[in-house]
This record gives C-alpha cells, structure tokens and sequence, in this order.
C-alpha cells in the first residue's frame, strides 16, 4: 500500500482507455474534434463559460494560469505553504516575468478572510517603490489536506474583490475538494468570483493532464501564448484532451475523487486505532499524522509506503490516498498488522 | 491521407501498450525504475555517457536545453528558417534569461561553416555593448526536410568549436535524419562536439516525449532545475520514459523513421509524375513541392492532405510522411487519382 | 579636436549652472518643484500634452520606453543597425519580459515604408508560434548620421499604425535632427503618431539625462513601475530635472544641436578637401568618410581623434562633432594640417 | 529644518566642484583617466583588491551586484524589511532572472546568526522542487537606523559560509555605519567574507551615485554585463568617477557620515528632552521616534520635516540627518521650539 503520494498511482482504465481510442489522424495543436469539445465539456461541468486550456502537469496550469492574473511589478498573495511558493521553483517570477510571492499564515493551511484583509490594506500602497498585491491564490483542497468550505471560498472571494485583486485558485486536487464538500463545481469558482482555476486530473487518475479554466474567456489569447512561450503546447494536443473529456464523462473526477477521500478517512481511523493523531481533520485525500518511530516502523514493515513531513513535526508523517487504493484493506488495518 | 504534419499520426502500438503496462505505482519525479533506466539507454544508444532529461515537447527540449548553453547576455547563432527562431514565439529568451537569437542564412536551410565562421568572427566582440553569440545551434533535418551529411555536421561543430562556443541540435527529427544518412548517432553529435541534442520521439510515433540528450552530464543540475522552473517536471514521470525505452528498443525510432522516409520518397516520385517539382531534394520525411492549383486541388479532392508553404513559394506545399504512411497506396497514386 | 563621440564633450556651462543651482533641500523621487515642471515645459515643447519621465541614460530611456509598448510575446520591428538592436545587449529582451527584436536592412540606416510595410505584411501571422511584430522603432537621427525627413517620418508612421501597431522613436540625436530639419518638433512625433520618444540630452550637452517622452501620457504608471524596477528612479530626481530644464530654456537644446550639426558639416567639407570621401550624405552631427590609411595617419598626427568603423568598410571611420566643437579651426583644417 | 530623508540634501561642495572640474573631452564607458582610478582608490580604502563597478542608485548597486551571486532558480535571504525586500519593486527577480526573495524577522531590523543558521538550514532542500537560498544580504546601517557592530556582522558572515553561500551587504548608509563604528572598513567588509558590497555616496553628499565594490573581481565582466543591459553604463562614466573620487577623497565620506550621525543623535536627545522616546537605539543618522500628534503638530508648526513610518508603530515617525544638518540649531531644539 503505497501512500507516498497520490502521482504514484497509475492511470486509471478509462482514460488509458480515451488514450488508446485516440488512434485516427489528428490536426495538431488544439484544432481536433477532441480538443474543441473541451470548451463545452467544461462549460457544462460549471454551469457557466469557461475557456480551457490544457497542460501536462500542474504546475505549468498554475504558473501558465497566474501569469495572466499578475502584472511584472505585482504581487501574488498567498499562504505561506502554498505549492507554488514552497514547491514550484522560481516559476511565479518566471511566468509571471518577476512577479512577486507575498506570504501570510493561516491555521490548517487556509487564508482566513480577516488575516487576509488586513494583508491587502497593509501591503497594498498603489505606489512604485514596494510591490502591490494583485491577485490573491489559494489551494483547494489545501496543502494540508483540509477544505475549504463554500462560506470560506465565498469570503475569500470577497474580500479579494473588494481590494480590486484577481482571484486564482490552484486546484490541484479540486477534485477531492468538490466530492468532499458535495457542492456544485460553480459555488466555490465562478460565483466566489474566482478568475482562473487551475483544475488537476493528473493526481486524480489521468497520466497528465491539468486544465487551465479561464472564468473570463477573454484571457484565451493571453494564456495560450503564455503556454507556447512555455513550450506545454502539445502538438498531439488531442492526447491532453481525450484525457479529460474522460475524466469528466459520466462524474468520473467525482467518482476517483471520493474513493481516494473514503480511502483517506478510512486510513485516518485505522491509524488512529493504532495509536497515531491527525494533525489536521482530514477533509480530502491527504492525511498527515503525528506517531512514534515505532509505529512509523511497524506500519513500514507491513507494507506501508509514506513520507515524513517535518515542517508539521519531527513526530508528522504524510499519507495520500489515491483513486486506486485499497479500501477495504484499508479498514481491516488494525486487525492485519 | 493526411500529410500535413507528422504530429497528426497517433501513437504507434509499441509505445501505446508501454503506457497501457506501467500500470503499477511508481515513485514520481524520475525516481522510478523505467526513468532510471534511461541513463543507460540512451549512453548505449550514443556509445558515451550521457545524462537524459526528458520533457513532454520538442520545444520544451528545444528551450530548456538550449538554457543551460548560454547566458542572459549571449546570443544563439542559427538559421534565419531555424524553428527556435521562427516557431517558438519568444521561448529562447524567456528560458534563456534575454538571451537574443542571431540569424543568418544557408542553401537549403542548412549553415555552412564558411558562413558561420565569418558571422561568428564578425559578431563575437568579446564587449559587453553588443550580444556575442555563444552557442550555435542547427536543425537535423532541417526545417525544409533536408539533411546534413556527417561531414557537414563535423564541419558546423568544428567552426563552433574554433570559436570557443557551444554547440545545439534540434532533432525533432533526428531519427530521421540517421536513418537517412545510415550512420550511427554518435556521427553527428559528440563526435561533431555537441553539447546537447534535443532528441525528438513525438513526431516519430510517441504520444509526448521529447529527450535532452547531455554529452555533458554536468549539466544535468541546471538542466533539471529549468526543466522544473518552466513546469516540465512530470510527477508521473515513468509515463515519460516508458515512451522514450520503448521508441529506442529493438531499432523502434530507426524503424519508423525509415518507413516515413521511404514514404516522403515514394510520396515525391509520384507527386512528380504527377507534374509536381520538389522545391529541395528530399532526404526525410518532409517534401516542399512546387505545383500548380489545379494539381493541389485535384490532390485535395482524392483525398489528400497537405499544407501551402508561402515562405518557400506562392506555389509551394508542404508534405509529412509519418510511421504509419500507407506506402503502396502512394505508390499507386499516380495510377489512383 | 576630438571627435570620436559626442559623449565625450562635457557638461555645457548652462546645464552645470543649473545642477550648481539646486542646492537646497527637496522632495525625493520627483515630488520636488523642478521635476513637476518637466511635464508642462515639454507639453510646452511638443504642442501637445504629454507625460515626462527622465532616466540617466540613453539605453535606459530606450528599454523602458519601448517595454510599455510590447508585450513579452511580441516584436520589436527595427533597422538592422538601430542601437536598439546592435548597442544595448539583451537589453530589448530583457525589459521587455523576452520581447523580440525583428530587423530588416534599409538604405543610410533608415526604414522604407514599402520595406516596413512587407515586413509587417508577412510577419504578423496574428498567431501563437512565432512572434508577431508590435512595435515599430526607428532612430532619428540614425546611426549613419543620416535624417528622415518630415514626410518619411509621417510615412513611417502611417504604415505603422496602418498595421495596428505602436511606433517608438530613439531619438538620442533628436535634437540634431529637429536642428537640422528646421521643423516643429511635434512634426516628426506625435503628428506623425508616435507613441514614446526617447529625447536625448546626455549626448549634447548633458552631463547624464535622457527624457521618455510619452505622447499617450496614460502609460505612466507602467513606464514610472518599469523605471523604478530597473533601478533608474533617482532619489535626487531633482538633478535630472534641472538638467532637463536647462537643457530646454531658451531652445539650447537646439542651438547646441545646430552647433554640433554646423561643425560636423564643417568637417565634412574640410575632411573632403583633404581627399576623403562621405559614405552618406551628412546631415546631423555624425560623419562616416572613407579615406586612405596615409590620410587617417596625417589626421591623427595633427591631433584629431576619430574611430575606425568597420561594418561600413575597411576605409571607413566614424567623426561626430559636439556641442563645442571649435567650429572655426575645423573650417581652417586644410590650411593648417 | 528638513529630515525628510538624506535624500533630500543637495550636492555637497566638495562634490560639486568635482563635477564642475571635469570640463575637457574624455573617453567614454569608464576608459577616461577618473574612472580608471577608481580600483586603486576603493582597493586603497579597504585595503585589499576590489573591482570597482559604478552607477547612479542605490537600488541599482544593490540589484546588479545582487545578480552576480544568485542563479535564476535561488534565493536571497534576507531581513523582512530590507530595503530590497520592501522598497525595491520586483527588482530582485528582475536582475536575479527569477531569484527570490526569502525573509526572516531579527530585532531592530538585523538579522541574528542563530536565526539565520536555523533558516538556511530548514530551506537549502539541495532541491529542484523549492528554492534554496544561494545568497545572505543584509543592511548595514540597518532600515531602522541600527548598526551591526563588527562581530555581528563576522558572525552573519560565518553562518553565510558555513552553509556555502554568498554574503551580500547593501550599504545604501555604508559610511555612516564605519562612522559609527569608527572601524575599518574591512572589518566589516572582506574580512567578514563579503562578497559584493553596495557603496552608498548618493544619500551623503554626492549628486547622484552608489558604487558596487567587488571583494572577488573576477566577478567583474558579469556584473559589468548586468550593468550594460540594465541602462545603467554611463556614456560620460567620467561623471561617476569623479563623484566617488571626491566622496573616498581626504575621508570626505566619513566627515560627511560622522556630521549626519551627530546631528541625528543631537535630534534624538532633543526629541525625548521634548517628550518623544526613540524605538531603537539610535546609532547612525537615521531615528525612530514614538510622539504623541500633539509633539509632532508642535515640530511641524515649529518648521521641522519628517514622515510618519506605520510599519512600526501607529505613533511612531521617522527623521533622517544628513550631511548638511544644523547641528547647532538641533540642540537647541528644545529651547527654540
């Protein structure tokens, strides 16, 4: 049982499947049947139009998408353990050709509304010496595997807006987020006023492919030469397309969603029965537990593949369940090691 | 039949069941087994010891590649049809930091070492005024289905040399050009001195890989750092490398490199019986023909398709033979339509 | 008698004067009493309302000028042998987040409105692969001391706009070629429909000030952002004021301008006389003579400084005359060498 | 009585006299006979070899010598509210090619060398995925007018090597640092293992320049490179020169510095005789001041200037001595007002 992390697991079957169709002349660059149907298939999934753009992994859907939130001169305000200013390199200044990382706390790696407010009042100078915030990021679900709920996203969104900021969110696993909170996909994007969202299918059983979802339609241009540029214009562009029209044909985002959730939550009790603590209230596919090295040990010796986290503790250990993963052993856990 | 790119063909069957196998969780990131075999692989292939980066795109091999060969100062000396220069929007200074493409131009897209060393001499002012080229960089085969013969290739990498600079391959279709020329892949590169050669699978059968092929190994650190800065970085990296084991086992890039040559060749002998003129001697799989309207239109309607090429001629047109040409059936198109 | 730049002349007596005179206490940054009268003493100038934003150098005035005018997927179209191009590194790319230059040759250093006209033809492709042309930048006076005149610049303009596109001027020597034209500086900027000039000063008669001038004074705030990132934001903005304000009372730009014109002509006369012979007809303060290896080493003898400059030919050499050029020994130089 | 900020004090005489005397023709780019001096002088005054590399602002020293030390995957390490951090625009990223800031807090605006060796060790991952710090930069004096004293900043610069990383110091108030100290510049500098210092003059007495000290001058042609393409090589460098010549000249910077720093401590002991009490020890010419509205009505309406400083406090203000200050007038504040 491998919980090292969620992009261990494979592909799943129906989008291998999607892949392995695909196999008639295509036109390149995005002008195939399946990668015009991507703009319709997402409209509908949000009750709203949308551009897509597709890229291969998500960090190029972060980067390529908040580059068209952030001026040279700007600021992208966030919180301190968000992916992109822990774990994607140098890329927001790269893509975003100097833009500027600008930090806050919040508990359980959430941006509270309040802390947020003050950020934007106080850093916020509309003045050419120090960098102005523009746009405002978060993570959902969160770093930490908790969730947003859809009041929270809401007052994000709003106080983002009052501060005139463009709102990103970075969706890597969106998915885990929407199946764990049972809403519709629109109340935490567009109706909180979210610009961009960067929505991941690669963690969630695609083999890579995370989709730029643009609220306003008018970026298109803008973001699909940011993704040239970047050279994550794929010229058999129909491979990153048939990727995610199967991923959400027939709720299958959702399905591989909430068996990795139930995975998750099911795990959570099983260690805890063993003698672990969450750190966090697992909400989504990630757990992240404080234990003794020696049931760290037992559990390795069984079997169990995850990862120390030590900027949670020197006792914190990370768990990610995927769509893949065994849930029923899961459960019997404590009775088999 | 579709000859408008090569990057219309799908995957070919080897490389598609590779993917359909690697069904099995994995480390992410380049740890996994089939990642770690590329080393191997590819210095087998070459007959030397390279380090291997792949990346998704052949621009994204193009420009990461090219970024660890010059400075933010320095210029890449090049075709003036070369495709960083005409087909990569502003990728070469974006990844390269402002490093500036210095063009010049070559019979048949190719350079030639008399031209390039009196640019070189002309343009290197060892000041800090203007941009100094540091890094020569050629397509094989070229962007017009060309191909430098192994001493050609010597004599670009020897001027190169004599110049104190660094040398680059875009081989987006690089299989094609050593089946072409029959030789072994180690002829026209580290022998001819380069430094890194962008080796491309995805026009040749791949669904998405391209590889940066070191001679350096040093390289490998800033390499691998820009690959992750610009979102290259797969998570579910064995997807890109159980690609590139398959397209260089048992001959694969060879063999389909061959069959789309054989095609482009079979494709240009018919095209002239049928009145066309290649616009260059054809020696992979691309063809620029020259030929009246009525024939293009009377080709179109037997269900061709294929390209108009303006930057060649107003009666020119593109043609791309792939893997999977229907050899016979081009044959017979003379007898056909 | 040195003539190998106009920067080598010092400090005219007006200007110091000014700079000797701003010893008191002021605002920092531009708040200060003489940087808020640069706008209205150039809208004065210009006929037009325009906004002032002044930098120390000339590159400076060049790269943050033209960043407000392409975006980092576009071109910059130029001469071949622009400053802009050949003088200021990757300066180009690099304040314009990888914006790209895109040159063509024309005759004495200038741009031919049918040429402009071709090239943007066929270089916006309105596409994302290669890089269409946003901007187009000529230098007046040019780099061969050759001049547009009114009617070329208006025509410049004109196919400029006609393809939709910003017009940037490098006018380091716009002084000598307002001088030498005897025309309304508004005649070859805004009526012409430039969008930003760079006003040079430093060369005639500055000690170190080159003013972007905006005729769409709407882009400020990102030409003011553009300048402070790049470091060009005085402190002390008070001392590129007063030189600015010194430099336009009572018309010494263009006195010291026709100075430098009158000498440079002088020269040019007196330099045939000798047996040399002008690559272009002279028209503002810079001489390109071809001449024998004997009468360049008698020149050097009697005292004169001048460069060789070799992308003209090997007999070619490079004099420019400043704004205290000893106008009358340079008449006597037949008689007295 | 202005304490606005040193930058608003005007040349100093010894300065301006300096300019007004480099009246003949000379070299441009730094070949002129000043400019040429510059390496000896600066090597003289620290007492070993440094390259010696200037331009008009502070903030350019700090930007052009930072991008020497740090790669464009790297990060600076610095104090949350230095100026490069807070005052610099995006800056950083921009000359650093997509460098980063990362920050630390430390008392009175220093950093401390437990913190530091803490932080360098949580981040330098020797990673691709996050950022690790290449490069330490601290102030000295500090942003809140404190001073480093030599063991503190040999132990910053311990800490900087013992993690193998690059030490940076902007010295926009260098002088009044070693005034302060009544050290040798050395000490503070190379012998700590500096790499590159920003030498301030602008803010204590020159016109306009800061110089970047190189303690390793082969890193010469690279800084001289960032320098060019940034705008920032004057064309009459020989104006540069002879400011810095004039500022190191007789020890003229430290008279300058010692007078800023006494008047400031005079206004300091004249403040709190008034009721004000001081928020850091003040040790150079920079004070902040806590007051009630009510004093700092009274100081207005008594002719003194000076700015409110929120970020620390909601009464606090800050005033800057310069070299130029009253300080006669200043000690008898608390009479006269």
């Amino acid at each position: 049982m491998n919980f090292s992390s969620d992009n261990v697991s494979p592909i799943c079957p129906e989008i291998l499947a999607a892949i392995g169709a695909a196999s008639e002349a295509a036109l390149p660059y995005g002008a195939d049947d399946a990668s015009r149907q991507l703009d319709a298939a997402f409209s509908d999934l949000f009750g709203t139009t949308v551009a897509v753009v597709p890229v291969a992994t998500g960090t190029a859907a972060n980067l390529v998408g908040l580059s068209a939130l952030v001026s040279p001169f700007g600021g992208v305000a966030c919180h301190e353990a968000a992916h992109i200013n822990r774990t994607e390199s140098t890329g927001v200044a790269f893509y975003g050709n100097g833009a500027k990382l600008m930090t806050m706390d919040g508990p359980s790696g959430k941006l509270e509304p309040a802390t947020l407010d003050a950020f934007l009042a106080r850093e916020n100078t509309h003045g050419m010496h120090s960098v102005d915030p523009e746009c405002v990021a978060i993570t959902q679900a969160t770093e930490f595997g908790t969730i947003y709920d859809v009041d929270e996203v809401q007052a994000i969104g709003k106080t983002t807006r009052d501060h005139g900021m463009k709102f990103f969110m970075d969706g890597a696993r969106f998915a885990n987020a929407v199946a764990a909170l049972e809403c519709h996909p629109a109340d935490i994007t567009w109706k909180a006023g979210l610009d961009v969202l960067s929505f991941g299918a690669t963690k969630n059983g695609a083999m890579a492919v995370d989709a730029i979802i643009l609220f306003d339609p008018s970026l298109r241009g803008r973001v699909e030469k940011a993704r040239k540029r970047g050279g994550h214009l794929f010229s058999k562009h129909r491979y990153l397309a048939v990727q995610l029209l199967a991923y959400v044909k027939d709720d299958l985002w959702l399905r591989n969603a909430s068996h990795a959730n139930i995975a998750a939550q099911a795990l959570c009790r099983a260690l805890e029965t063993l003698g672990a603590r969450a750190a966090f209230t697992p909400q989504g596919n990630e757990l992240f537990m404080h234990m003794t090295d020696e049931l760290a040990e037992h559990l390795r010796k069984a079997g169990l593949v995850f990862r120390p986290w030590p900027s949670i503790g020197p006792d914190a250990w990370r768990f990610v369940a995927s769509w893949n993963s065994p849930i029923e052993a899961i459960r019997a856990l404590p009775q088999t090691i």
